[in-house]
């Protein structure tokens, strides 16, 4: 079987011809990049996946983290994992210059943060919480703070991790009860329980930086009395040793999947010895905590999308060598079986997958770019790019989360029982993607923030200028024939999405607040289909285009399947948005209305 | 948390109130039953189900069989589970009294094995794997192997096993190439390999028997030369010694879920000593083992429904019991958080769940009356219950597979992180649960079926009789105010399903084969959706009778339960028809036009 997990083909078709990355090398931020090194980035980022994290993608989930003695093992490779991405100044490759990084481009670093967990997910996780966690400290944190911790930190030597999760406050982060006690000087004593946090204690990092959400003694109840620390596994004393702060490993949970990373449960300050080193200003911690929550979202989306990737072209491989069965004409028993990939039904099932797969990844690319902008432009141009980026967030993450599933189950299908079966990739992979609609807020708090939200916020400005660019695309693909239909149809779906905005804006003007988000998650999933159509429309105008040029040899397969893959959108996802928007039209409050006592006998 | 697996209420709703087992006590087949005796046999299985079958529900996932030394070691709960089984006349309930059984009827009959593979699907599979192989042996088999072998299969001392896969036939078995050579009196040498053969070998059973499909030398090619034996792993020498029959277990599979039953590679007479028994007629086996595998079909569809339930159920009780934010409207942070069953979006995936999980539940129980019927019923009324009950069974095994998996992963959902950890069942309810699309035919399969053989054989005559069985309950339906709308949706739902299915047939006249069954899969999908409504409906009708009528206290909340996810359905499942049609109605020939060059880069 082959080991192919991402097409770099697709990437770079991604970067250049849709999203053009080096339109971005005109802002002095990102000049000193170029084309060129820009793909030596992308064959670095294959290399490393190729012979680091592939290679052990079976054995970590194979050989889960073991908690023993309040310690927790993780597989040995994982050291190898942070160095290589430290040393390779992976971890800070979007920061800035300023902070030791190199200011990549989100939208190069995305795709290269796709290459590594379509190779291996688990282990891409332990360097992208780094990242994060990096980050919120470069952006909020004292110039100490950022002295003492990020530079291990980037290194691969630390590992970052973000602890909000508590047992009793996991979507309502509001109810957090860990508390903070002022000692002075920034730093305060720290008190609580954490559950569900990735990495948050593992041997193959020297020391664990937990950006943890507390409140301080006294804070106002809710999420304005929520403060942002600095919690290390081991501080530093006076003399500048590592020391234990009293953080406990209590217990940790066994997953389906994603089992490679280690997911714990923590106890803090059990023996009133753990300090937090406050980030920002007080009680304004989970308006920073937002910053890396928002990046996290983008990135589970392209880790969900990355793996129905891998997942494509494990089943694409194998529809291609197994052999079974014949044409629906044909009729003699003595002619040779045929591969499965000649079945029309398998190739519905590979084409949804792909249809999937790539059009996430161009929604991610787009918020990429978008996060590109923000940081380069200045006034309306920024505001409108931090506007779609936001606007787009939950979106950009619950689309790849909840369809990869869907797509990695029609690839297991195409491999029957053989997909169901450790002998191959297949399982792992779907057992894997099972977690993204479940962390970084669930889908159902997705769709309160979309609906609730980033719509209804600034007068519907954000939604205002979503409108604009799918109706600039629109007009585009107009000016291609054999895509007008696509065009119409996308008109006629944006139709459909601004008839229904407006119906449950209404019904939040009428106050009838439970009414207008009951079916939140519907409508962000009506939104998605319809912001994934959008970038299929915009891959076809490019790949159409190129057809029309002179394209030869493979490229000609490449643009062919890309408006073949469009065009599936079109024929079978599309049309879905006809049964959400009757459902959502409807708000008869069904869902309201239903008591618990009618669920029982 | 509750151990509950199933609702017993739910049972009996559909045994009686629905489906009126009692009306086919007038039939003298079933005239040694009694309503009593339904009770207490139900009672019977949940006894078994609760002492027996789930208490080593998870044991035997954490515990699966060993591949050891060429022999198979399963749970040793196997041997107790085939030992009640056999004791408690489970095995041959459904049989014939002139084969040992108790002539129970498949109403009651599928109900039981919901309620055991409720309780442990792999479990319940051993039993289940007996019954089908016995009676295959007793209804086409000689009376020398009725004899012979059904005694001991009916008392879960040997294993009954359908041997049909082989490594180049999955879905398609025309092509097995598994020997028979006669030796006469019925007895062949048989040679050849046989994969994912469930319970195919194990230490809990004296001996397998496994039922297998093979062809003789000389046989017609494809399937009209295929052949049905039987093939003991020991067979009786000429002093009714018990001796070794020359079958391998070169491999096991290690499958992500349904764990307990191994599923196993054979390799048959290496040692040109393993000899079978001939089923009924040569080259007539295929037919014969649709018995098996359409029993077996609908089997399935329970299994899932089953699954399906356990994870409803243990959900439901970790959303009363949860408590996780407030009230959209309630901004005090001082105030108690609520159950998570309070919020809509939570109420809305339980309502998914139940609606798909009781729907299939019923499409099942209308599926085993019209089985019943079609045993004692004679001339047009049996050709009737027998047409309704095979072209209703690549449904009634698709859409409860299907969709399992999504009310599963709803279920999973509203458990947030704890569903993905196995510290409670609901990871492997989903891993369990993913199996069912794939075995006993897969869903394209079944697609093919229904649309390429059921809906056009005879004339559309099954089509045509399904179509009144419908109207009826439409007409019925509308005799209640409060469902004329619900009866309206249904109409204009079968006349789409009529449109959509005269344009497919109309392009299998014009001869365009790949056309007409390019789609299939959704065919059965949409189908499925509208005969689920169906099975909706009638629940509807019955409850709101009787919340007419003077019921009171829990039987209110029941019944008004019943009718709101009756409401359910109709507003979330029901709508996505509209998808489905446009896209059937479109025939573009999209998937049959891709070609395997596109897939690539």
């Amino acid at each position: 079987m082959g080991e192919k997990f991402v097409s770099e083909r697709n990437l770079k078709f991604m970067i250049y011809e849709v999203f053009d990355a080096t339109s971005l090398l005109q802002y002095p931020y990102y000049a000193d990049h170029s084309e060129e090194m820009f793909n030596i980035i992308l064959d670095a980022a294959m290399k490393m996946a190729k012979s680091t994290l592939k290679p052990c993608f079976v054995d970590m989930d194979k050989k889960p983290p073991e908690f023993v003695d309040g310690k927790i093992k993780v597989h040995p490779m994982v050291r190898t994992v942070l160095q290589q991405f430290g040393e390779g100044g992976w971890i800070s490759a979007a920061a800035s210059m300023e902070h030791g990084g190199q200011q990549l481009p989100q939208l190069i670093n995305m795709v290269t943060n796709f290459i590594f967990s379509a190779a291996n997910y688990s282990a891409s996780i332990f360097p992208s919480l780094c990242t994060g966690a990096a980050h919120l400290i470069t952006s909020f944190g004292s110039q100490k703070l950022i002295d003492t911790y990020v530079p291990k930190m980037y290194a691969g030597q630390w590992q970052g991790t973000m602890a909000l999760t508590e047992p009793q406050a996991g979507s309502s982060l509001a109810d957090i009860t860990t508390v903070a006690e002022p000692i002075g000087d920034g730093v305060y004593k720290i008190k609580g329980q954490k559950i569900f946090i990735s990495a948050s204690d593992h041997d193959s990092a020297d020391n664990i930086i937990n950006l943890l959400l507390a409140k301080i003694k006294g804070a106002p109840a809710g999420v304005r009395g929520i403060s942002l620390f600095v919690v290390p596994k081991k501080r530093l004393d006076e003399r500048g040793n590592l020391v234990d702060n009293d953080i406990s490993i209590t217990a940790m949970y066994h997953k389906m999947g994603y089992k490679g990373t280690p997911l714990n449960q923590l106890s803090l300050g059990e023996n009133d010895n753990c300090y937090g080193y406050l980030v920002g200003e007080p009680h304004n911690g989970l308006s920073y905590m937002f910053q890396m929550m928002n990046e996290f979202r983008i990135s589970i989306g392209a880790c969900a999308a990355a793996i129905a990737s891998a997942a494509y072209y494990e089943a694409l491989d194998y529809t291609k060598e197994r052999r079974q069965g014949r044409g629906l004409s044909n009729k003699d028993p003595h002619s040779p079986q045929v591969p499965i990939i000649d079945h029309a039904d398998i190739k519905r099932m590979l084409m949804f997958a792909r249809a999937i797969m790539e059009g996430s990844f161009s929604l991610l690319c787009q918020c990429a770019k978008y996060a590109d902008l923000g940081i380069v432009e200045n006034g309306e141009e920024k505001e409108r790019n931090e506007l779609l980026l936001g606007l787009l967030t939950p979106v950009a993450k619950t689309y790849p989360s909840e369809m990869a599933i869907q797509a990695i189950s029609a690839t297991l299908q195409c491999m029957g029982g053989y997909g169901y079966c450790d002998e191959f990739q297949m399982e792992q992979h779907y057992r894997d993607a099972r977690i993204h609609p479940i962390h970084e807020g669930t889908t159902g708090i997705h769709g309160i923030t979309l609906l609730g939200r980033n719509i209804t916020s600034g007068n519907g400005k954000a939604f205002q200028y979503y409108l604009e660019e799918v109706k600039k695309t629109i007009a585009s693909a107009r000016e291609i024939e054999a895509l007008k239909p696509y065009a119409g149809a996308l008109e006629n779906a944006l139709e459909k999405l601004q008839k229904v905005t407006s119906h449950l804006v209404d019904l939040n003007s009428q106050k009838k607040r439970e009414l207008f988000l009951a079916d939140a998650t519907l409508y962000l999933e009506l939104f998605g289909v319809i912001a994934v159509a959008w970038q299929w429309l915009l891959q076809a105008i490019v790949s159409s285009k190129a057809l029309q040029a002179s394209s030869s040899g493979t490229d000609i397969n490449f643009y062919t399947g890309k408006v073949f893959t469009c065009r599936y959108f079109f024929a079978y996802e599309l049309p879905k948005t006809e049964g959400f928007a009757i459902r959502l039209l409807n708000s008869d409050g069904l869902t309201v209305a239903m008591e618990e006592k009618y669920f029982d006998d």
